[in-house]
């Protein structure tokens, strides 16, 4: 019996020992960037350092667009926006005459870009407003079910990076809260981001729409507005990830010029801080771009990465994979 | 040897036994407020049960003044506000002869609230912007450690309604994420929230004015802006919820007409839902007032309550205590 007993003892603490040696981070080659991240993990979870930070301060904030998931060649959510246009066309006749929804419905993408950010922005307020908050969740569930990128043919939620999953998984067993902070639409990406990314909607924040409490036949809903409420880009993200959490984040990740004064408001808080771009530069399993992109620039923030001593993360180089396999 | 591991076993069990025993909501009369909220949480906690609900959708909103703490003679945060306007006189020569300010600073409360809401508004404009989001921080810390209830001299985070403690304790036991969704401003409740309710700042939704981010000399910062954002109050508080949770409450809990949507937001949607209006009946421990009063009135509320079979606690038959013990 006492033999017994010692075995599974010794078999127990060698299941654990190996457990614990297993690699959390496996998509990624043991490389600076890796090497940083586990560091930097170590340090601040490390009870009685100088460095520890108590669990309830440790936030890390991602951006979505081309930090989590692909961007190109075009924003999953404008994707979204002109399918949406074509599915709204029969109740939109005035459309066929109207640009930019003229260009969109005839497939014509560059005509209908030809009018800048101000056109984009009407095609967002048509397709994005004048439903309820759970009908438009709704909508964007069953566009994600059939939708598949361009290029791949992959599901949009299947266009993530495995090696960012790893490092949201490795922050938050290391006891990190986890937050999105998106230049996307935060109800465009709430209706997936806990499944896929392990977020829950309380810890996402994007730019919005205002909305507005109405009883609909003694029924309570909140009605989607064709007015912008907050956009969550550039000086943007550092205002609403006060807003949101009001607390600064330890670590922040990003990949544009969009996300540089996130990394510049983490980057100045008190004690141990982690910042990091992810750099596009696997034209063959990916895109590589940066600082002459049209979208995901990343110019400045290469320069302040650089100068200040960020990690800059070599998708092609210290990346062993790039998306997750296929369901 | 065996018959000291049999003594500790029985002993281990009784001690957990009498443990779980234990009241959790030791200051509440077993009434009927009681009951209906420790069945509602048997309910949705019941593994397997067709009322069980998931840990992450546990989600229980509560306002705060009149709901957690007193909002009597006047709301704390105009108390703050008040002093404010004295501390900043020095630096506000042109004040003196300047309505509400002079009033103010005279101590003629009655004449400074006679310009009404506008007066109000430009009281707390001056009082809470043009400062950065950590100097604002500090200086409701500050205040707070100084700063006594003009009725009963106590600390107001010690004016904090001890059921109420005991409830949100509970709740959280049993696997709820609490937040606050109040009226008041987010900023001047997030410095004392965290330590006097456990809720940490990213579960606070409030009343907000805009910030901007700025690089002062090279060193980001966020300046509060001498202009409104968002009022948390009324049909604002749904609106609050769904950009901050982005989830629909399963329990919301309120004192006055202003949580009233919040109440009907959380009521209307599917499965089990708990709606609870505090009712300040207690005119000796505390005060007495509802259908007609100017701070917390509570008309509309009690009369959806009757028609909804919503609980109302009446503060006077159904709790034993109303503060913790002074500290």
């Amino acid at each position: 019996m006492q033999r017994l007993v010692l075995t599974l003892l010794v078999a127990y603490c060698t299941l654990t020992g190996s457990v614990r040696a297993q690699d959390p981070l496996p998509s990624w080659n043991d490389g600076k960037s890796k090497q940083s991240i586990v560091a930097f993990v170590a340090k601040v979870t490390k009870a009685g350092s100088p460095d520890f930070v108590p669990p309830a301060e440790r936030i890390a904030t991602f951006d979505n667009d081309g930090t989590l998931w692909a961007e190109q060649p075009i924003y999953t959510q404008f994707a979204f926006a002109f399918d949406r246009v074509k599915a709204l066309a029969p109740k939109h006749p005035e459309w066929k005459d109207q640009e930019p929804f003229a260009a969109l419905l005839k497939g014509d993408m560059k005509g209908a870009l030809a009018g800048g950010e101000k056109a984009l922005f009407e095609v967002l307020i048509a397709t994005h407003a004048g439903t309820t908050t759970e009908e438009f969740a709704g909508i964007v569930k069953d566009w994600l079910a059939t939708a598949r990128h361009p290029v791949t043919k992959r599901p949009y939620t299947e266009m993530v990076y495995q090696p960012m999953l790893e490092l949201l998984a490795y922050l938050r067993a290391n006891g990190f809260k986890t937050f999105i902070v998106s230049g996307g639409g935060i109800e465009f990406m709430r209706p997936w981001a806990e499944t896929v990314y392990g977020i829950p909607p309380e810890q996402v924040i994007g730019s919005s729409i205002k909305t507005k409490f109405e009883l609909r036949d003694g029924r309570p809903v909140l009605v989607r507005l064709p007015e912008l409420n907050f956009l969550d880009d550039k000086a943007g993200k550092p205002v609403g990830i006060q807003q949101h959490i009001g607390r600064r984040p330890i670590a922040a990740f990003g990949n544009s010029d969009g996300d540089l004064e996130m990394l510049q408001w983490t980057a100045a808080g008190a004690g141990p801080r982690f910042c990091l771009f992810v750099h596009h530069t696997d034209e063959a399993r990916e895109w590589a771009y940066d600082r002459t992109s049209h979208i995901g620039k990343l110019d400045k923030g290469l320069d302040e990465a650089a100068a200040k001593g960020w990690t800059v993360v070599d998708m092609k180089q210290e990346w062993k994979g790039i998306y997750p396999p296929a369901k």
